[in-house]
């Protein structure tokens, strides 16, 4: 009950620390951001020091290699994650925006104003600098947060997150504006999602264990963040050239985000032109092809492509190719597995175009482009908590202003209603 | 089992139908709201003859005078759900709408296109005119619906179900675009809950009890339309007569709405001078006063306020009355009882205005005017689905738009990530 308690107690001072956050200025909230970076970066050898601790306890529980990788904080890294605060120091601020007004015919005034969302907790998995990221973010849109991250991260978290917090404190701000737990009992998560009185959204990010155990107990909205089993469609006539510089890129250029191709999809009538050598290239950039049975036909031995592969986000150089009868069928592949995150067709027929973008159900549709691009950064809304793979409140990449809520405000002069 | 069965193969049938509306015309979905607002006008004996069932059951259960007010319908009742429907079907299409579109310094072209959510699900109390209602807003933003209406309707509301359902057939429109859920079974409920996989939002509308089974249960993201605990602060200096007229009408007008006022809230300098004739100007209203100590003192014999009144959303002719001391005292009172509905304060003051439209944290907030006019209709955006009192997605009146999401149209000629 000791954590119940302890939980609880974060969850109410995080509350108090939210009010005092939503009246903030601009400036000082980009103070505390900048402020924050500088001490990121003077606390390096403290950070690093901690994260030495995760890597050895990461290396003897044999973490995969990917994994260790995502842990590991260097130098580099660090001023990484220090220029990502100052980047959003220097981003306008989204509250206190009227995204509207408008006049009755009474004369009452209305207006839709951008206020924060009040106390943000999120849930994610092993890497250390989503602590600095989602925190920084958080503040800027004047939200208090409550951070959960992974296990293996204890050590470098609670360091990072020690450094930021003396930093606000040292800005003039509540330090319960930015919390750790500091437990890595899967309990402490499971009490947090009750307290709907004290916070207004969770954001899990991470796999499918993690976003069922919030969906199914948090009382809290949730915004999912969930994989993304993405798709390329070429279509019949595609120009192949395109094709073929796109695929690569969809597939090979960072295999392991959630935005990398994980299917590849060929209209039969240039399946054989275009797929042998593509598949050619691919294996020689070291991805192994996983086919349907007329792909198998075009290139000998591959792997045979199972149910299993149709759903699989492999986030690694393996890709599953199905040779589709036409535009229908691959639409109806990309609902039937695709997990709604970012597709692509390859066309030059505008109708065919139009009708992939507007039938395929997702938060990113492309044509004639990378699936890759499917971020804050790319997509010119600058940094982001993560990629929103839900319809509702926020849809693919979230920024700060997706971090925000909106009340109307009406102005009046004595207006009743008749 | 055979429940659990009928409801997946209700949210099936709905996830089918949503794909066929997403891609309707405006002018198809008109028609179909046109045809099923002529339908019910023709079906009216049909309707009358079910709710008389509905209403000799609930006279048997002895429900309240207000209970069977809210579950009657008439020739004028039911000529009013038909005009709304004409109404929605007026109103611009929320969806194709691209609400923003920019080009990146790569020549990729980005745009936010709005699509409809896909399936809604509403559970709502014995209104049978919400059947109706949610049935034509959700198919004007192309979702399909399932509905899930109090016992006590159950009549009316299959009736309605039938009238429309039919209307839809003869327009060419899937029936599953509109479903009811013919149990009164609260397990049919439940097992909806977890549909997460074929619908994508549920709308819960009702008291505290129905909102929390919701919460607790729900695997869908919930949108939730909850009470209305709303406040008038008149502040020291403020129009007294100004003040007087709005009081009257934000708690007399029609007091049985989530927008009425409970809890009238006086600046303790001119609470000598405007209470005493305010209560007698309330109490000839029929309105029955309950008075903090305070209040009590300037006027004698009223009922003293419990903690149980600043919580209460009474729904009658009874309000709560408290002097408080200053503007900071009224906004704390109304954050710790409030339910972030609406809120209004009284006043000349420029500065407490402002300090009062910021601080207040609800989906609306008034300067000089009634708490009445928080409703789709009145605000201007049309037919509602209800007042959401959550941060996510929707805040306020939820018109035709607020039932849609957006996804990120990309138009690219080739483009590849760096």
């Amino acid at each position: 009950m000791d954590l119940q308690k302890m939980v609880l107690a974060q969850a109410q001072q995080a509350k108090e620390a939210s009010r005092i956050l939503a009246t903030l200025s601009s400036t000082d909230k980009d103070q505390a951001l900048k402020k924050m970076a500088g001490a990121l970066e003077s606390g390096e050898r403290q950070i690093l020091a901690a994260n030495q601790k995760d890597l050895e306890a990461g290396r003897q529980k044999h973490l995969s290699a990917a994994m260790i990788d995502r842990l590991s904080l260097t130098g580099g890294r660090i001023k990484d994650m220090a220029e990502g605060l100052r980047q959003i120091a220097g981003q306008p601020d989204p509250v206190g925006a009227v995204d509207r007004m408008w006049k009755r015919p009474n004369g009452l005034e209305i207006g839709l104003l951008r206020v924060p969302l009040g106390v943000i907790a999120i849930i994610y998995e092993a890497r250390p600098n989503v602590t600095s990221d989602a925190a920084g973010l958080c503040l800027k849109a004047g939200n208090a947060v409550i951070l959960r991250g992974g296990s293996e991260a204890i050590h470098s978290n609670t360091a990072i997150a020690d450094i930021i917090g003396q930093a606000l404190v040292d800005s003039g701000l509540p330090q319960e504006s930015i919390q750790l737990i500091p437990l890595t009992d899967r309990q402490a998560v499971i009490e947090l999602l009750t307290l709907d009185e004290y916070i207004d959204v969770v954001i899990p990010r991470g796999g499918e264990a993690l976003i069922r155990v919030v969906v199914e107990n948090s009382t809290i909205p949730v915004i999912k963040h969930f994989k993304g089993v993405c798709h390329t469609y070429v279509d019949e006539g595609a120009d192949l050239t395109m094709a073929g510089r796109i695929v690569m890129n969809a597939k090979v250029q960072r295999p392991g985000v959630c935005n990398a191709m994980e299917t590849l999809l060929v209209h039969q009538r240039i399946a054989e032109e275009f797929l042998p050598s593509m598949i050619t290239q691919l294996q020689e950039a070291g991805v192994q092809i996983r086919g349907c049975p007329r792909t198998q036909a075009l290139v000998s031995g591959l792997i045979p492509a199972t149910e299993e592969d149709w759903l699989a986000e492999y986030l690694d150089l393996i890709l599953a190719v199905r040779v589709v009868e036409n535009l229908n069928q691959a639409i109806d592949h990309i609902s039937r597995y695709g997990s709604m995150h970012s597709e692509a067709i390859i066309t030059r027929d505008y109708s065919r175009a139009g009708e992939f973008l507007h039938k395929v159900d997702a938060a990113a549709v492309y044509v004639n482009a990378s699936t890759r691009f499917t971020d804050g950064g790319a997509f010119g809304l600058g940094a982001e908590i993560g990629i929103s793979t839900q319809k509702l409140h926020a849809r693919g990449p979230m920024g700060a202003q997706d971090l925000t809520t909106t009340k109307y405000i009406i102005f009046g002069n004595g207006q009743i209603r008749e």
